[in-house]
């Protein structure tokens, strides 16, 4: 069968850590489910532009963007800043210059996984938060102008990646319906009772409502869904956002089912994709050898997931919920990540995972 | 003794009867501290926007800006709507007219009340989210732009309301170490890794915490912050940040704590100060009697401790020290509202509240 290029971004700090650790899962996965996967590992981040004076080239966006899928592991250094204060974030102009409008952020407890919450319901959360990622408050990203006494940024919602947003999230809301039995929710966050832009996109959420009848459709403020998904997480399905309010809300998400470390990520969008952990560098841990890689696992699996959705066949989808099983399975026979209190480092966590590659 | 004049407007759906609850607590408190209160009830909001076509009259505005304090229910009503499809809200107004930068949200747990986290540690939750709310996205309201295809927001930090914000904060920090015994500490929270406004309002809050050498300081990513608030809310002290940021992290901690009923707030200015619920109408359940009026009742202790700081006298502030307590003994001796799963309606609970005035 074909092989497919997976550009691989490794960034900096435990994003090379959390990189190989994936791909020394995927190995023995691509070779079970006869599928073919060939890396292509390019430079970006934030020592790329210390050491090269820009954070990611024209010829390795170019590689990148030619490739099937993109993995990335984690960019930004705290220490590393441009001229306005800002760190580096290629992985921003990824999303930006290949419209990757989906920034889907699934969050699941995994057995064995402490979750943070009292109510023992918390371990039914299952939900997805798809936080745009190409407009919204960051559209002012680069475009902010700050004067001695003031500083301004414009966030910008268009109609054309509303709707875009809006369909993908209700098709989500069905695929997901399908696989767990039940019915689909699409609740939008925004804040519509303060906000013109807000009550704009949810006059276009509510129009693209009409075109999905098999789906519940509703919209919660922004605030009330930051206490709701401290008190009920467990009641929610697919949460479509703005840009800034998702990279808020899912970092809350993390933290509610084990942290960082068990939130992977998919940035999609009509043609591309970039999957990467939700986590960052983690300078404190860097280099220790101690990082979790189940996030980037779990997000490599949503990559196989989506390349089988884009016609790369059902192999790649066999082999995408089995990278998922096998990481249930490790963390329900014992793995334990440092995060989380245990032991295990970033090699052991991918050594459990990939243990259970063929077991079941 | 003087006798101060205290503005309150309920508002609409539940906050005419936490108001209402709330007065009946403060005055047997202030018999007892021999503390005069004349209470004027002026009417905005929603209903009154349906009624009059104003929200809050010119009037209204001029006698609240009047009056020594202002107490204030809860404002809005889904169902009522201005022509851009945004909630009636004077109680923005408010904020935005008498420059009342400093949104102080306090988060504690109570004695008795059930936290949101399964750690032990969450019952020393102790944390002060200062809400900056004149300005940052708020600046937009009714302000965004809207057209068929796009609509846009403003986003604005000045100089001036953000040293005011530090210096408020650093202040609040000594207060509450002189209080606490430990040192002080001011963290920013902030988006300054991809915005040139944040980075802005870092290096001024930078500048502030100079003079302040007894207050540790530090600044904090606003999604960062959001999983710490889940993983480790007992490690902040006092948190200043945006006003979009502040509404949304500000719900997070009430949902930390047993939820809105017990998160009362602060609207400081330099001259004027607003004391509200930071919860909001509660249409579903406005008019039953249920509402729980813990967040109110602690709002006019905020309110009597900032009327003692404008020279009001030292039996203010032992009144709001004594409402603080009796409110902790209430619910530490069973006082169980509705919305934690208990049978007190609102005025039990201000019953038992005020049961416990001048027992100590
Ligand atoms: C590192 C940062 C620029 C990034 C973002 O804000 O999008 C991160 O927080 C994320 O959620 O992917
Ligand atoms: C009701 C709403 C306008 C208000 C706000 O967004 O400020 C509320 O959420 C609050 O926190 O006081």
């Amino acid at each position: 069968s074909n092989t497919l290029r997976i550009a691989v971004l490794p960034g900096d700090g435990i994003g090379t850590e959390v990189t190989a650790a994936t791909i020394a899962v995927l190995e023995p996965l691509a070779k079970r489910h006869g599928i073919g996967l060939a890396y292509e590992e390019l430079r970006a981040g934030a020592f790329c532009y210390r050491d090269t004076g820009t954070a990611m080239s024209e010829e390795t966006f170019e590689s990148a963007a030619k490739a099937d899928a993109i993995l990335l592991g984690a960019m930004g250094w705290p220490e590393i800043r441009t001229e306005d204060g800002t760190e580096i974030a290629p992985q921003l102009d990824l999303r930006f210059r290949l419209n990757l409008y989906a920034g889907v952020r699934p969050f699941r407890a995994l057995p064995g996984v402490p979750v943070a919450l009292a109510d023992p319901r918390a371990r039914d959360i299952d939900l997805v938060i798809v936080r745009e990622s190409t407009e919204g408050l960051f559209f002012s990203r680069d475009r902010g102008t700050v004067t001695h006494d003031m500083a301004e940024e414009t966030l910008r919602i268009t109609r054309g990646v509303t709707e875009k947003l809006a369909r993908f999230s209700f098709g989500l809301a069905q695929q997901r319906a399908a696989r767990r039995g039940r019915q689909g929710t699409v609740t939008l966050v925004d804040k519509a009772n303060v906000f013109r832009a807000f009550a704009f996109m949810r006059g276009i959420f509510a129009e693209v409502a009409a075109s999905y009848p098999d789906v519940a459709h509703g919209a919660h403020y922004v605030d009330a869904m930051a206490l709701d998904l401290v008190r009920k997480p467990w009641a929610f399905d697919v949460l479509p956002t703005e840009n800034m309010f998702g990279d808020i809300l899912s970092d809350l998400g993390a933290g509610l089912i084990g942290g960082m470390g068990f939130a992977p990520s998919a940035d999609i969008g009509d043609t591309h994709a970039v999957f990467q952990p939700a986590h960052g560098t983690a300078p404190d841990i860097a280099g220790t050898g101690i990082a979790n890689p189940t996030a980037t696992i779990l997000s490599a699996a949503m990559m196989l997931d989506w390349l089988a959705g884009k016609g790369a066949g059902q192999a790649y989808a066999d082999a995408a919920a089995e990278l998922d099983a096998a990481v249930d399975a490790a963390f329900a026979s014992g793995l334990r990540t440092a995060d989380i209190g245990g032991q295990d480092g970033t090699a052991a966590a991918a050594k459990a995972v990939a243990a259970r590659i063929g077991s079941a």
